[in-house]
């Protein structure tokens, strides 16, 4: 299915600039939001801003739910009567960019009544600001999307969700939901945890003036994303929390074992530290390979995969990057694929 | 007591970018190394370089030690057995750029057999480099310079090494050595130690080459500093393993909280969190305060301190821009000092 036009449900930094960049593609975008700044800097800048959500799906092929996840349950609500208010009529496929997936895909289904009309989006990409004020044109561009799989995704209607992607010029890696809970929640949801305890630490530490007088720049590296919105981390906390919480259990561990081995030194002066060394060694070589994965895509092909085959491509670090829209019902979808840098060996 | 030569041991990142700016500020340096281009590099640059440490320990006012830290021990031999070579004739200030600093005074006592020749430095300043040809000019400039303040420092010694820390454009913070310890181990040490643990997660782990399809600038920040030498990392954690593990315990205990609270929340779809809210809130305040105290400096004075007025500057976040050599055996330093920005509250 061509996308004739894209409805775009909140205008905040993600759906504000996503349909900046639509409307600069030449893409017809039909968009509502509560906020009004947002409706008049909306409509300035070429889009068609109307009151609510019935109308947007009723005249969109495609409709992104650009909310926080907390609002994307009302969200689907809204979606859900005007799909219903539509008949017979051809449904528009809906997606969503939000920072998990696996409960807002079951979420999803449970609320439209199939599996089928809504597939899970997110772009990794956003900054410490918020709002319409912080929409900005380019934010995609040479950003990673997922789109997810499942085993009863309709695969035209992944292509098309996909196709927007593109557009925007971000490239497309599709994922399981969970596989894409679990991966965030190491690189993403991660790393904001570990920024609010480092700052916390801070916060609340006796010797903090003087800690301060002497952070440079790997605490400021670390503790950067903590200076955003507070609220954002807790909402991407409590949206993946099955998954981020296995993953702070699994640093909690390895934090556990760097402090006892350094316990179980001897009182030397510069003791031999195998397992502290191993804990360094380590962490240098996943920063390596995740320079090496940027530095140096791999090969490029045009190829036709069915559902498990896009998963795997997303399993071993390749990337969509073109996209033919597939007949409806098709078991396959055409794909033009960045293959994963050789050298990257991880199995 | 006025610098008139600088005797620096060791020509790499530090002691190499110190040397270089020493010579253009127009103090004479001698200097001495192992690692042959680096001797080239520095006599081309206008350094003096010797063959051995006793050759320093005798020209030199001031001997800045800029070896890493498992050198530290071998090169306060040499020194001790250059000193007594002096007989008589005053001795030379000693001092470091270590980052522990409570280990190296105690071994610098022994050592050297007095607990006044020694001042304990530590720039806090560096690159993922290493070596000779990673010296830079100015890389010292507006970084905080942390000399050690004990109840029996030399104040003509402390300024002396102050004085030298000014000189290539550092503010000099004041601290006794254990709190510097506790400190660094906490906004140096300790985001290096999360660097490698969340680095060697991303290594090992079976969804690694999708995460790091997904890894964005939250991740790449948190992982920087571990894509520099692991062997600095090992040494860093090793010399100063006592602060460092507190802080890890400290930090798995904030990533126990936070797990605890989000396996505790109720299976709605965006429950309330206050807990898992306060460790957001706290992570942005510290960083916060952190931008805080860099971005708004307080006023400027000059003071008469003894040391343990020293200290308390250092401890509610001042620093010395500038200052006079005192009296030899004075019991007070007349400094130029930065009070911490008034807002600044955190006692």
């Amino acid at each position: 299915m061509a996308i004739v036009t894209v409805g775009v449900v909140g205008l905040g930094l993600i759906g504000g600039s996503l349909a900046l960049d639509l409307v600069d593609a030449g893409v017809d975008v039909v968009a509502t939001t509560r906020a009004e700044e947002a409706r008049a800097g909306a409509a300035a800048a070429g889009v068609d801003v109307v009151d609510d959500v019935a109308s947007v799906v009723r005249r969109a092929d495609l409709v992104v739910l650009a909310v926080p996840v907390p609002a994307l349950d009302g969200a689907l609500e809204s979606v859900a009567s005007a799909l219903g208010a539509l008949g017979d009529a051809p449904r528009p496929t809906i997606t969503d960019v939000g920072s998990v997936k696996g409960p807002v895909l079951a979420r999803a289904a449970d609320v439209l009544g199939d599996a089928t009309t809504f597939v899970g989006g997110h772009p990794m990409a956003g900054t410490e600001r918020q709002g319409w004020s912080a929409a900005i044109r380019g934010l995609f561009r040479d950003r990673s999307w997922v789109v997810t799989v499942t085993d009863d995704v309709d695969l035209g209607r992944w292509a098309a969700v996909a196709d927007l992607a593109l557009r925007v010029g971000a490239t497309v890696v599709p994922a399981r939901p969970e596989a894409h809970d679990d991966a965030v929640a190491l690189v993403s949801h991660l790393p904001y945890a570990l920024a609010a305890v480092a700052g916390s630490m801070l916060d609340s530490d006796p010797q903090a003036p003087l800690a301060r007088s002497l952070a440079a720049g790997s605490f400021s590296d670390l503790t950067r994303v903590a200076g955003g919105h507070p609220d954002l981390g807790r909402q991407i906390a409590v949206a993946n929390r099955g998954a981020l919480a296995a993953r702070l259990t699994e640093a909690r561990a390895r934090l556990d074992a760097l402090a006892g081995a350094l316990d179980g030194l001897d009182p030397g002066w510069a003791p031999e530290a195998p397992e502290v060394a191993a804990v360094f060694a380590a962490g240098r070589r996943g920063r390596e390979r995740l320079d090496h994965a940027r530095a140096e895509p791999g090969p490029e092909a045009t190829v036709a995969l069915d559902r498990g085959g896009l998963v795997a491509l997303g399993e071993r670090g390749g990337r969509v990057v073109g996209v033919d829209p597939p007949a409806t019902g098709a078991s396959e979808v055409s794909v033009r694929v960045v293959e994963p840098a050789a050298a990257e060996g991880d199995r």
